[in-house]
């Protein structure tokens, strides 16, 4: 079967994947509306293309927090790729690279920070991080990923509690024994307790500060008044996210989510998007509503189920060229000429 | 199988229930548009969650009408609890004391308000009041209620008439023989001709005040006109419900109705809603949009359905569970946090 | 099978009918665009329904152009009725007249008016009218018609052509040959070329008044623009009519259509609707946004389908009965109290 | 089997043509969402009809760039028509001939524009033109169109790259080794790099009105800045189009770009859409939207896979008998009296 889109891979995945590691990929929080609503509001969004624009030299290249990279696409921090390649998350940083774009790792990988850095010296990677009870630990994981030459630390700000998600209670999902959240052994036991530290609040960005020079960008805001907070906090960058629906259901899709943000945020720091990143055209509409750059969870580990590293390059691949045939379809030569013009919300 | 959400208990209830039970509990008038709509509305509310706030104490009690109970949801009145399981509502009474909430006793039970009162002493129980033609009758029920230290009167306004449930016409539905209205018997023969008086009015609140000194709620009010008017004569609190889609349908779902009712009460007693609550977030999107509480009908039936009291506690242990967790990952640590500001409504 | 419902004498035609005859009752224009969309509208429509009205008494009698009718709604003129029934419109007259309301009889009946009128003496009845080329051949019918006490003339103004309705045509339509249209015999030859007057317009009105003494009444129309046009010539009464959907498919429901009709009229005529009735809370609707009176079409048929003059009782009085209920579940006890306080349209 | 509607064609071509030759003609880019919407949106526009207006004498006929057409219905540029019926673009020729309307020949045609007029001398003809890297080859087509009496050019300028059409990718679409691209033989290679030029701008324009007194239409605007710049660039005409939605995906259904591009024109040059047009009644939205005619493309084709010219012919004929009557029953005599007073935009 021929791969042309991204359909394709999650197909494959659906096929191929256990049951539970597909569904635990696939979960979304109680009615899964938030989910797929991340995926119908690109839908909504109507281009409105130019034409007989000279669009013979296509520039996609853009630069977030000053790193350039091939394409405004990079790899959300997800977890557990073992579950959908042996190589895990080393194959996810080789086809980073490859692609020349950033891959977010996230703290419940099952490879360590630094297994993922040898897998792929001189990638451009960020660290995603949850602040736990245990703030050392936090602390720790922190100095690790500034010292492996990450570039920027993602603090997850919306998970607190873990979202309800049916089919993994169903499932009874866990790792199977021989994965490990690598970067947390000896740190503390998990699955007792949630090591996660519902008390965190805005202060807590102080605190982080105080630990490392890296660019600190947050995840998970969806309203024009955490935009506010997080940009006096002195991050320097916002991911409009709701963690691809699997935690609070029913709140707004990103993408409708990332106007406000991008609205209250006025320039000030760079904001980015995931979720419902389906298409080539949906990276021209996000960027077009203002974001920088947008990551993808769920494709990306379509891609490592199924081929590891060639499997994620092809989606990456297959998003790259669709978006620059959007470009040009759309009228636009470079990134830079990508503005709100180019779209308006369908009335339906 | 395993009960994870409300719709594991409907799936159960309707599987196990004889049909022409299911039927009754499940029967919304003629095309069920506003039985469906009771659900379809709380999908077209967003939230908008707040990131980075300390819920790692919640507090998730309120009080009702000056009691405390453990979390904002209680038990609606629906009658002929024994077609959901033998002890019908001496079980409904058991749970609801269990997970110290408030139970509103149907004036349809098939047990009597004694037998409720034994089966869990010290429960906050309301007694659900119809006006019958014969006002001798209201009168005692009335008197009994008080007496059995029931601590409110619900008084339905929205059934002069039966509405027109068109699965129970065509199953010929009645009552078992073996079981009763047993709140009724010897008061007024059943069946021969409508006991409620569908004269009833407004001034009829000043005749059911002369008769106890038990807070008066009204339940039923969808308008702000029937809001303004309920304030006017007294009454202490309103339940907007639309008897869950079983009288006149094709009238607003009832958490649209809510919002004009709250403005329109502006405080000055306590409003509550029911019908259509599925999941702990509708609990916190109804308190967002100023019920001080909900309270549960056909799932509260789907839960004596499965396993009677023990059934029930389940479905509140699970809502209480879900609403617990919505209100941390929305960013609120207490009930007082919960305001406007949470929701949104959607355009679509 | 009981039937409950209109859906039930629906789903009973649907079965028994030969095919040919379904169709052509059932049929559309084009897409059936508008034909569905007279039943959706109204599903639109939403109550706001007030409690606590004294409703011991209903009284749901209406005049409509000053004849008393036992409830709100009349027989819309449709053609064939033999297609439905042997009796034919002769059943249709029975009926009307046993449930103490209007028929209005079609010019393409399948009984002569004579026959019509000696079935149910006495029976309010008005007569439907095309204009055709041949203008004795109209004068002749509206005499007869006065002659035989029909109590108005209803000029149908949307059929300068006949609509073009699919399954007609691949079913090649046409009465079985021992079916006639019996008032327009020996009149004209049918079928060769349409008998109707593409050319007439609003001066015609004044040839028609010149013709008789009876009430005048326009169906067919859908915009404030004719309704004020119908007003200024003259006419009793405007009945907004799409034909069922079965002219020019993508017009505007019925019920949408007579809001803006009723604005432009302002009490000077009576104004009626008919198309997408379907339960009695419909009539409920219609008449809160203005109607006097609504007439039903298919469902007519369906009930002269199912039993003749007596299953198009049970079609009436299932609907007078719904009609009753849902007024008294609105709040409302006679047809004075029902205005548009009672409605609002859905955003949906 | 009838064939009544051009759904019927559709329904015929999809059972008899080769899956390659189908799928390549249904083809949309991405996810087909705005192939789809072409037709939705028409179906979202309602009329309001007006009724007694004398229709007995019916014109239909309009003009553009001044040649009489006997209806508003011409025959959009599609390619490969010999994938449709052996003769290809001749039966086409030969089709719009006999109904009296224009052709807009496409430069992918699989007849050479000397087959094509010598099959239907004296048709009205317009030439379709992409603007090739290879000017001289242009340059040619252009010339040769103009000596053999094409009456317009059409510059195509929403190509600067094909869009990604799922299928043709899928079933590695080219054409059969017995049709060639006629027009383009000789001129350059096929098929090893795209032979469009992308750098293409509205500077061009320039370059083309000096090859050619021919008048120059130009085809796939979609929004009012691009439809001003085609006014001041001196284009005679202006084509609605977003190539059957088989470029960018997610752009504007026509018809709704057709009211921005009409308010933007403001009468200074013609403007026409294609895209959606299924019915006679499409037909009479798009003029009382503004557009002077409306172009066909896939509806041709599947009459061309008919029955070739005369299948073409009957698809013709159905369009022309519907738009006629739906004229007719919408209360308009002549193309004239079509205005946007005789439609609504759909709240749904």
């Amino acid at each position: 079967m021929a791969m042309v889109c991204l359909s394709d891979f999650e197909a494959y995945a659906k096929k191929y994947l256990p049951k539970i590691a597909w569904d635990y990929f696939a979960a979304g929080a109680d009615d899964c509306t938030t989910r797929d609503e991340n995926i119908l509001a690109y839908k909504r969004i109507r281009f409105r293309p130019r034409m007989l624009r000279d669009v013979s030299v296509m520039d996609i290249r853009t630069k977030i927090l000053g790193s350039e990279i091939s394409f405004p696409v990079g790899i959300a921090p997800t977890g557990f790729h073992q579950l959908a390649w042996p190589d895990g998350e080393k194959s996810t940083a080789r086809a980073a690279r490859a692609m020349n774009t950033c891959y977010i790792a996230s703290t419940y990988s099952t490879c360590t920070l630094e297994e993922i850095s040898a897998a792929a010296p001189g990638g451009l990677r960020w660290f995603q991080l949850y602040i736990h009870r245990n703030r050392v630990a936090s602390q720790q994981l922190v100095r690790r990923a500034e010292a492996l030459g990450f570039r920027a630390l993602v603090l997850t700000a919306d998970l607190p509690y873990t979202g309800k998600r049916r089919d993994d209670v169903r499932n009874g999902f866990r790792l199977p024994p021989h994965m490990k959240l690598k970067n947390l052994e000896g740190a503390f036991e998990v699955c007792k307790m949630s090591p996660l530290d519902p008390s965190v609040t805005w202060n807590d960005i102080y605190w982080l500060r105080s630990l490392t020079r890296l660019p600190i960008i947050i995840k998970g805001i969806l309203t024009r008044e955490d935009a506010e907070l997080a940009v006096r906090h002195g991050v320097q960058g916002i991911i409009v996210s709701n963690h691809g629906g699997r935690q609070l259901d029913e709140g707004p899709a990103t993408i409708d989510a990332l106007v406000e943000v991008v609205e209250a945020v006025r320039g000030r720091v760079e904001v980015y998007v995931d979720g419902g990143i389906r298409k080539g055209s949906d990276v021209l509409k996000a960027l077009a509503l203002g974001a920088k750059c947008v990551f993808i969870g769920r494709p990306a580990l379509w891609g490592l189920a199924y081929k590891g590293e060639e499997g994620l390059q092809d989606v990456l691949r297959i998003l790259q060229d669709e978006f620059r045939l959007s470009m040009a379809l759309a009228g636009c030569a470079s990134v830079s000429e990508i503005g709100p013009h180019l779209v308006q919300f369908s009335k339906l």
